[in-house]
Protein backbone atom coordinates (compact mmCIF):
# COMPACT_ATOMS: atom_id res chain seq x y z
CA UNK A 1 0.00 0.00 0.00
CA UNK A 2 1.49 3.33 -1.12
CA UNK A 3 1.68 5.76 1.81
CA UNK A 4 -0.08 8.77 2.28
CA UNK A 5 0.97 11.91 0.39
CA UNK A 6 -0.43 15.17 1.73
CA UNK A 7 0.18 16.99 -1.08
CA UNK A 8 -2.95 15.85 -2.87
CA UNK A 9 -5.70 18.60 -4.21
CA UNK A 10 -8.13 17.70 -1.35
CA UNK A 11 -5.37 17.71 1.27
CA UNK A 12 -4.74 21.40 0.24
CA UNK A 13 -8.03 22.42 0.40
CA UNK A 14 -8.59 20.77 3.66
CA UNK A 15 -5.83 23.48 4.51
CA UNK A 16 -7.06 25.88 3.00
CA UNK A 17 -4.17 26.19 0.24
CA UNK A 18 -6.60 25.97 -2.43
CA UNK A 19 -10.05 27.16 -3.03
CA UNK A 20 -13.31 24.83 -2.64
CA UNK A 21 -16.75 25.68 -2.64
CA UNK A 22 -17.87 24.40 0.71
CA UNK A 23 -21.63 23.06 1.58
CA UNK A 24 -21.13 22.63 4.70
CA UNK A 25 -18.70 21.15 8.02
CA UNK A 26 -18.77 18.93 10.88
CA UNK A 27 -15.30 17.86 13.42
CA UNK A 28 -15.22 15.13 11.14
CA UNK A 29 -15.83 16.00 7.30
CA UNK A 30 -16.00 18.49 4.87
CA UNK A 31 -18.74 18.59 2.19
CA UNK A 32 -17.58 20.39 -1.26
CA UNK A 33 -19.10 20.64 -4.27
CA UNK A 34 -16.76 18.63 -7.41
CA UNK A 35 -15.08 21.74 -9.26
CA UNK A 36 -15.55 18.40 -12.23
CA UNK A 37 -19.23 17.38 -11.78
CA UNK A 38 -20.43 13.99 -13.45
CA UNK A 39 -23.77 15.29 -12.71
CA UNK A 40 -25.73 18.32 -11.85
CA UNK A 41 -24.98 18.81 -8.09
CA UNK A 42 -22.32 16.70 -7.62
CA UNK A 43 -20.22 16.47 -4.65
CA UNK A 44 -18.17 15.21 -2.50
CA UNK A 45 -17.58 14.08 1.47
CA UNK A 46 -14.15 13.93 2.37
CA UNK A 47 -12.67 13.33 5.69
CA UNK A 48 -10.62 15.93 7.62
CA UNK A 49 -8.32 12.38 9.10
CA UNK A 50 -5.69 11.64 6.47
CA UNK A 51 -5.89 8.47 4.70
CA UNK A 52 -5.22 7.37 1.12
CA UNK A 53 -8.48 5.71 0.61
CA UNK A 54 -10.47 3.09 1.93
CA UNK A 55 -7.87 0.73 2.23
CA UNK A 56 -5.68 2.78 5.22
CA UNK A 57 -9.30 4.05 6.92
CA UNK A 58 -9.69 3.98 10.38
CA UNK A 59 -13.06 2.17 10.51
CA UNK A 60 -14.08 5.96 13.11
CA UNK A 61 -13.14 7.94 9.80
CA UNK A 62 -14.96 5.26 7.48
CA UNK A 63 -17.76 5.21 10.20
CA UNK A 64 -19.12 8.73 9.59
CA UNK A 65 -18.72 8.90 5.81
CA UNK A 66 -21.95 7.54 4.54
CA UNK A 67 -24.32 8.73 6.81
CA UNK A 68 -23.22 12.44 6.30
CA UNK A 69 -23.34 11.11 2.13
CA UNK A 70 -27.35 10.33 3.10
CA UNK A 71 -27.12 13.87 4.71
CA UNK A 72 -26.30 15.03 1.15
CA UNK A 73 -28.34 12.54 -0.69
CA UNK A 74 -31.75 13.57 0.74
CA UNK A 75 -30.72 17.61 0.54
CA UNK A 76 -29.24 16.87 -3.66
CA UNK A 77 -32.53 15.18 -4.28
CA UNK A 78 -34.77 17.89 -2.95
CA UNK A 79 -32.36 20.61 -4.40
CA UNK A 80 -32.65 19.63 -7.82
CA UNK A 81 -35.45 17.32 -7.76
CA UNK A 82 -33.32 14.51 -8.77
CA UNK A 83 -34.47 11.05 -9.60
CA UNK A 84 -32.04 8.85 -7.72
CA UNK A 85 -28.42 9.39 -6.12
CA UNK A 86 -25.54 7.11 -6.86
CA UNK A 87 -22.80 6.66 -4.41
CA UNK A 88 -19.27 6.22 -5.80
CA UNK A 89 -15.82 5.54 -3.67
CA UNK A 90 -12.45 4.60 -5.52
CA UNK A 91 -9.92 3.00 -4.36
CA UNK A 92 -6.38 3.23 -6.71
CA UNK A 93 -6.11 4.40 -9.83
CA UNK A 94 -7.45 1.21 -11.16
CA UNK A 95 -10.34 1.66 -9.76
CA UNK A 96 -11.04 5.30 -10.64
CA UNK A 97 -9.28 7.05 -7.91
CA UNK A 98 -7.43 10.41 -9.12
CA UNK A 99 -7.02 12.29 -5.80
CA UNK A 100 -5.32 10.18 -3.01
CA UNK A 101 -7.47 11.56 -0.30
CA UNK A 102 -10.08 9.73 0.72
CA UNK A 103 -13.33 10.84 -0.23
CA UNK A 104 -17.23 9.84 -1.51
CA UNK A 105 -18.42 10.85 -4.30
CA UNK A 106 -22.30 12.03 -3.84
CA UNK A 107 -24.18 12.39 -7.47
CA UNK A 108 -27.87 13.53 -8.03
CA UNK A 109 -28.92 11.12 -11.07
CA UNK A 110 -31.77 12.86 -13.53
CA UNK A 111 -33.94 9.85 -15.47
CA UNK A 112 -32.57 8.99 -18.73
CA UNK A 113 -29.03 11.32 -18.31
CA UNK A 114 -25.87 9.41 -18.00
CA UNK A 115 -23.25 10.13 -15.81
CA UNK A 116 -20.37 12.94 -17.89
CA UNK A 117 -17.14 11.09 -17.86
CA UNK A 118 -14.82 11.88 -14.86
CA UNK A 119 -12.65 15.00 -15.30
CA UNK A 120 -14.89 16.49 -18.79
CA UNK A 121 -14.77 19.87 -17.60
CA UNK A 122 -14.41 22.64 -14.72
CA UNK A 123 -17.67 23.63 -13.56
CA UNK A 124 -18.68 27.41 -13.22
CA UNK A 125 -17.51 28.03 -9.31
CA UNK A 126 -20.40 30.84 -9.58
CA UNK A 127 -22.44 28.50 -10.29
CA UNK A 128 -21.36 25.67 -8.31
CA UNK A 129 -21.72 28.33 -5.10
CA UNK A 130 -25.41 28.91 -6.26
CA UNK A 131 -26.04 24.78 -5.81
CA UNK A 132 -24.20 24.93 -2.52
CA UNK A 133 -26.25 27.42 -1.37
CA UNK A 134 -29.21 25.91 -2.54
CA UNK A 135 -28.16 22.49 -1.08
CA UNK A 136 -27.34 24.05 2.58
CA UNK A 137 -31.22 25.21 2.42
CA UNK A 138 -32.16 22.10 1.96
CA UNK A 139 -30.47 20.02 4.84
CA UNK A 140 -31.81 18.47 7.54
CA UNK B 1 -40.77 7.96 -0.56
CA UNK B 2 -41.80 4.83 -1.84
CA UNK B 3 -42.40 2.05 1.32
CA UNK B 4 -39.71 -0.46 1.49
CA UNK B 5 -41.28 -3.58 0.37
CA UNK B 6 -40.29 -7.06 2.14
CA UNK B 7 -40.71 -9.29 -1.07
CA UNK B 8 -37.23 -7.70 -2.72
CA UNK B 9 -34.28 -10.72 -3.35
CA UNK B 10 -32.53 -8.97 -0.50
CA UNK B 11 -35.14 -9.48 2.32
CA UNK B 12 -35.85 -13.10 0.74
CA UNK B 13 -32.15 -13.92 1.27
CA UNK B 14 -31.59 -12.40 4.69
CA UNK B 15 -35.05 -14.81 5.69
CA UNK B 16 -32.88 -17.49 4.30
CA UNK B 17 -35.99 -18.05 1.26
CA UNK B 18 -33.89 -18.05 -1.31
CA UNK B 19 -30.10 -19.27 -1.80
CA UNK B 20 -26.68 -16.57 -1.61
CA UNK B 21 -23.25 -17.23 -1.17
CA UNK B 22 -22.33 -16.17 1.71
CA UNK B 23 -18.93 -14.49 2.81
CA UNK B 24 -19.51 -14.02 6.92
CA UNK B 25 -22.40 -12.33 8.88
CA UNK B 26 -22.47 -10.01 11.78
CA UNK B 27 -25.40 -8.79 14.24
CA UNK B 28 -26.06 -5.70 11.75
CA UNK B 29 -25.10 -7.44 8.06
CA UNK B 30 -24.54 -10.35 5.62
CA UNK B 31 -21.77 -10.12 2.91
CA UNK B 32 -22.51 -12.52 -0.34
CA UNK B 33 -21.02 -13.09 -3.49
CA UNK B 34 -22.98 -10.84 -5.96
CA UNK B 35 -24.64 -14.18 -7.91
CA UNK B 36 -24.30 -11.48 -11.52
CA UNK B 37 -20.62 -10.32 -11.04
CA UNK B 38 -19.45 -6.99 -12.53
CA UNK B 39 -16.09 -8.19 -11.73
CA UNK B 40 -14.08 -11.42 -10.76
CA UNK B 41 -14.51 -11.45 -6.79
CA UNK B 42 -17.81 -8.54 -6.68
CA UNK B 43 -19.38 -8.83 -2.90
CA UNK B 44 -22.18 -7.09 -1.81
CA UNK B 45 -22.33 -5.38 2.44
CA UNK B 46 -26.29 -6.01 3.17
CA UNK B 47 -27.55 -4.44 6.05
CA UNK B 48 -30.32 -6.71 8.07
CA UNK B 49 -32.21 -3.83 8.96
CA UNK B 50 -34.80 -3.21 6.46
CA UNK B 51 -34.76 0.26 4.86
CA UNK B 52 -34.90 0.85 0.90
CA UNK B 53 -31.87 2.57 0.16
CA UNK B 54 -29.39 5.59 1.71
CA UNK B 55 -32.39 7.78 1.79
CA UNK B 56 -34.52 6.20 4.50
CA UNK B 57 -32.12 4.57 6.36
CA UNK B 58 -30.88 5.44 10.09
CA UNK B 59 -27.22 6.98 10.78
CA UNK B 60 -26.89 3.57 12.88
CA UNK B 61 -27.50 1.13 9.98
CA UNK B 62 -25.13 3.41 7.63
CA UNK B 63 -22.06 3.88 9.85
CA UNK B 64 -21.51 -0.12 9.86
CA UNK B 65 -21.70 -0.11 6.26
CA UNK B 66 -18.49 1.42 4.87
CA UNK B 67 -16.01 -0.38 7.82
CA UNK B 68 -17.38 -3.36 6.44
CA UNK B 69 -16.67 -2.60 3.04
CA UNK B 70 -13.16 -1.67 4.11
CA UNK B 71 -12.66 -4.96 5.34
CA UNK B 72 -14.14 -6.74 2.21
CA UNK B 73 -12.23 -4.80 -0.08
CA UNK B 74 -8.54 -5.38 1.73
CA UNK B 75 -9.56 -9.67 1.97
CA UNK B 76 -10.39 -9.13 -1.62
CA UNK B 77 -7.63 -7.40 -2.68
CA UNK B 78 -5.13 -9.81 -1.17
CA UNK B 79 -7.43 -12.50 -2.13
CA UNK B 80 -7.79 -11.99 -6.15
CA UNK B 81 -4.67 -9.94 -6.49
CA UNK B 82 -6.61 -7.07 -7.62
CA UNK B 83 -4.92 -3.60 -8.52
CA UNK B 84 -7.59 -1.57 -6.61
CA UNK B 85 -11.22 -1.57 -5.19
CA UNK B 86 -14.53 0.35 -6.69
CA UNK B 87 -17.53 0.93 -3.83
CA UNK B 88 -20.55 1.95 -5.66
CA UNK B 89 -24.38 2.25 -4.05
CA UNK B 90 -27.21 2.77 -5.62
CA UNK B 91 -30.60 4.74 -4.95
CA UNK B 92 -33.54 4.40 -7.05
CA UNK B 93 -34.06 2.95 -10.47
CA UNK B 94 -32.43 5.87 -12.63
CA UNK B 95 -29.44 5.70 -10.14
CA UNK B 96 -28.99 2.29 -11.37
CA UNK B 97 -30.82 0.39 -8.37
CA UNK B 98 -32.24 -3.08 -9.36
CA UNK B 99 -33.08 -4.54 -5.62
CA UNK B 100 -34.18 -2.10 -3.61
CA UNK B 101 -32.92 -3.13 0.05
CA UNK B 102 -30.07 -0.88 1.02
CA UNK B 103 -26.77 -2.80 -0.17
CA UNK B 104 -22.98 -2.06 -0.76
CA UNK B 105 -21.41 -3.49 -3.84
CA UNK B 106 -17.45 -4.12 -3.57
CA UNK B 107 -16.14 -4.69 -6.95
CA UNK B 108 -12.20 -5.78 -7.24
CA UNK B 109 -10.62 -3.99 -9.86
CA UNK B 110 -8.12 -5.60 -12.20
CA UNK B 111 -5.64 -2.90 -14.41
CA UNK B 112 -7.36 -2.63 -17.82
CA UNK B 113 -10.46 -4.20 -17.11
CA UNK B 114 -13.92 -2.69 -17.63
CA UNK B 115 -16.30 -3.73 -15.29
CA UNK B 116 -19.28 -5.59 -16.75
CA UNK B 117 -22.60 -4.22 -17.32
CA UNK B 118 -24.83 -5.13 -14.17
CA UNK B 119 -27.27 -8.27 -14.95
CA UNK B 120 -24.79 -9.55 -17.47
CA UNK B 121 -25.10 -13.41 -16.47
CA UNK B 122 -25.51 -15.70 -13.60
CA UNK B 123 -22.41 -16.95 -12.21
CA UNK B 124 -21.64 -20.91 -11.54
CA UNK B 125 -22.26 -20.72 -7.47
CA UNK B 126 -19.31 -23.26 -6.98
CA UNK B 127 -17.15 -20.93 -8.35
CA UNK B 128 -18.53 -18.50 -6.04
CA UNK B 129 -18.68 -20.53 -3.41
CA UNK B 130 -14.37 -21.10 -4.14
CA UNK B 131 -13.77 -17.48 -4.35
CA UNK B 132 -15.99 -16.69 -0.72
CA UNK B 133 -13.95 -19.53 0.49
CA UNK B 134 -10.68 -17.38 -0.42
CA UNK B 135 -12.23 -14.43 0.85
CA UNK B 136 -12.81 -15.55 4.06
CA UNK B 137 -9.41 -16.64 4.04
CA UNK B 138 -8.12 -13.79 3.97
CA UNK B 139 -10.72 -11.65 6.15
CA UNK B 140 -8.29 -9.80 8.97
Amino acid sequence: MTAYDDSNVFAKILRGEIPSVRIYETDEVVAIMDAMPQSRGHCLVIPKAASRNLLDASPEVLAVLLPEAARLARAIKAAFAADGVTVMQFNEASAGQTVFHLHVHVLPRYAGVDLQAHGSGMADPALLREQAEVIRAHLA
